[in-house]
C-alpha cells in the first residue's frame, strides 16, 4: 500500500473496530470519542515508520490503532481533569454522560489500547510493549506537571520543555519507534527514530503555542489567543516573563491578572508584548531548531533514501500550517 | 520455595517494586493505595497456580506483582465513582488528594500493572496479555453494571451474578489461569483453572453478602448490616424481593426507604425476613454450590495430587471465615 492509503487505511480500521455493545454507557462513550475525528497523527506515522523499515502496513496496524486508542484514552481523562466543556467541538464524555462514565469508559479505552498493541509481531512484541508501556508512564507524568503549573509560580523554558516532552512528544516518538520495530528495523535505528519523533514533537507542540498568538484563526481552526485568555503558561508567557524588563512584566502581570468579558484588548496587549521582546521569530527559531534536529535523524539512518523522505515530508505537511 | 513463603514474598516484592519519586502527586498515591495492604488474595493464587504446574515463583512473579496493581488500581477508581471516603481504614486517594490525582495515580499504576504483565515468560506472553486484557475489559463492564445496578428498578439473580462473575470473579479465574501459563500448564488446563477461580469468586462474593448480614462483626472485621444501611442491592436483597409474598415485600421496601440517624432496628428488622424467608441458609447452598465446583474443577485436573490439594486448600481458607 502507498502512503497516501494510510489515512483511509486508518480511518477505515477504525470504524471498523469491535467494540462491544453492552454494557451501553461503558462503550458508547468509546465509540463516540473515537468518531470525533482528529489528524489521525499518530498512526500515520506509526504505518510510515513501519514503511520505512520495509514493513507492511499489516504488520503494524494493530499497533497503529493501539497507538490512536491511547491517545484518545488520556484526551477523555485529561478533559476530566482539566474540566473541559468541549472535545473537537463536540461536548466531552464526562458532559455528556457523567464523570463516573467518563472515568470508566477511559479504562477500557486504555484496555483496548493495551489489546491492540498486544498484537505486535511475534519476534517483536516484548520490546514493543516496553517502549509503548514506558512512554504510557512518561504521558501521565507529563500530565501531573502541567496540572502543577497551574498553581505554580515559577515555571522555567526547561520546565516547560521537559514537560510537553513528556505530556506531548514521547508518544510521536513512540509511534515512530514501535512502527520501525514492527516493520523490521533495528532496535538502534528504532530509538533514533524516538529521538527523532520526540523532536518533532515538541516543535509541533511550541508551533502550538505560537500559533495561538500569531496564527490566522481560519487557518488554525480555532479563536486566537485562547491560551492568552484563559492565562495559561507557554513557552510564549515563559519567555516574556524572563526576557522582560521590571516595566514590561509588570504590564504582562498587570493583563495576566484581568479577566474580561471582551478579552480583545488583553490579546492585542499581550501579542503586543510578545512581539515587542521578538518572542515571535525566538520561538519560530526555537521550533526550526528542534524540527531541524529531528528531519536530520532520519535522514542520517540507511534506510532507502525515497522512503526517508516520505516520513520528513509527511512531518513537513504537519508542520506548515498557515500563520 | 514453600507456597507458605508466598504471602511474605508478595509483600517484601511489592515493598521492593521500583516506583519513580517524581512526579510525587503522581507517583505518591500509588505506594499510598499499596501499603494499605489486603490480603493479596490475587497473587498468592497466581503464584500457588504456578506452583501446581511445576514452575517456580521465578516464572510468575511479575505477573502476580501485575494482577495486585491492577486490583488496587480498580479500587482506587472505584472509590472515586462510588465516592467512598475510606478504604481499609485509611481516606481514598481522592479524600487525601483529589480527584484529577486520584483518576491521573489510577492511569500510571494501569500502566504499572501492564509493564509487570509483560514479563510474563517468552513462550506464554502473548496468552498470558490475551487473558489479562479480556479480563480486565470484563472487571470494567462488571463496575458498569453495578453502577447501573444502584438506579435498575428490577435486578433478577441472573443479572446479579453475572455482575459479581465480571466484577469481582473473572479476575480470580484470570489469576489462576495466568498463573498456571506461567508454570507451564497447557491451555485446556489453565482455562479448567479459570472457570474453577470464577466459580470460587462467585462463592467468595455471595459469602461476603451473607457476612454482612449475618456475620459476626468481630470476626468480618467491619460493621455488620453495612450493605443493608446503604440499601445496596445484594444476593439475599434481590432473593428477598423475588420470594416475599406482599406483605413481606412491602415490608422489606418500607425499611429500604428509611435512612435512619440510629440503622439499628432496620438492621435487626430487615435481617429477621431475610432469615424468615430462609435466605442465610439458601445463600449458604448457593455459595456452597459454586465453591463445590471450584473444587472438583481443580481436583479433576492431572497435577501431582498434593499440590491440587494445596489450591483447594488455600481457597478453602480464603473461604472459611467465621459466621
Amino acid at each position: 500500500m502507498d502512503i497516501h492509503g494510510f489515512r483511509t487505511l486508518i480511518e477505515s480500521e477504525i470504524k471498523g473496530l469491535e467494540i462491544p455493545k453492552v454494557p451501553a454507557e461503558l462503550y458508547e462513550p468509546v465509540r463516540y470519542i473515537l468518531s470525533l475525528g482528529g489528524k489521525r497523527l499518530r498512526p500515520q506515522l506509526l504505518l510510515t515508520a513501519c514503511h520505512l523499515a520495509g514493513g507492511s502496513e499489516k504488520d503494524a496496524i494493530a499497533p497503529a490503532l493501539g497507538i490512536e486508542v491511547f491517545h484518545n484514552f488520556t484526551l477523555l481523562h485529561d478533559d476530566i481533569m482539566d474540566n473541559a466543556p468541549l472535545r473537537r467541538n463536540q461536548p466531552t464524555v464526562h458532559e455528556k454522560w457523567n464523570t463516573s462514565i467518563a472515568i470508566l469508559s477511559g479504562d477500557v479505552m486504555y484496555t483496548l489500547a493495551c489489546s491492540l498493541m498486544s498484537q505486535a509481531p511475534d519476534h517483536k512484541l516484548r520490546k514493543v510493549l516496553d517502549v509503548f508501556f514506558s512512554n504510557a508512564a512518561a504521558v501521565c507524568e507529563g500530565q501531573q506537571l502541567d496540572m502543577n503549573f497551574e498553581t505554580q509560580t515559577n515555571v522555567s523554558q526547561a520546565e516547560y520543555l521537559e514537560m510537553i516532552r513528556l505530556k506531548t512528544a514521547v508518544l510521536l516518538g513512540a509511534s515512530l519507534q514501535i512502527g520501525a520495530l514492527c516493520g523490521g528495523a533495528s532496535e538502534e535505528d528504532a530509538q533514533v527514530l524516538y529521538q527523532a519523533g520526540c523532536n518533532a514533537g515538541i516543535a509541533f507542540q511550541l508551533q502550538d503555542d505560537l500559533l495561538d498568538v500569531f496564527g490566522d484563526p481560519k487557518a488554525v481552526g480555532k479563536r486566537a489567543g485562547g491560551d492568552i485568555v484563559s492565562n495559561k503558561k507557554t513557552i510564549l508567557k515563559i519567555k516574556a516573563l524572563e526576557k522582560a524588563d521590571q516595566q514590561l512584566r509588570e504590564q504582562l502581570s498587570h493583563w495576566y491578572s484581568l479577566s474580561p468579558d471582551n478579552p480583545d484588548e488583553k490579546i492585542a496587549e499581550v501579542r503586543r508584548i510578545f512581539s515587542l521582546l521578538g518572542l515571535d521569530k525566538e520561538t519560530e527559531a526555537l521550533a526550526d531548531k528542534y524540527f531541524a534536529s529531528s528531519t536530520a535523524l532520519i535522514q542520517g539512518l540507511s534506510f532507502v533514501q525515497n522512503r526517508k523522505d516520505i516520513l520528513t515530508g509527511l512531518l513537513n505537511q504537519l508542520r506548515t500550517r498557515t500563520f
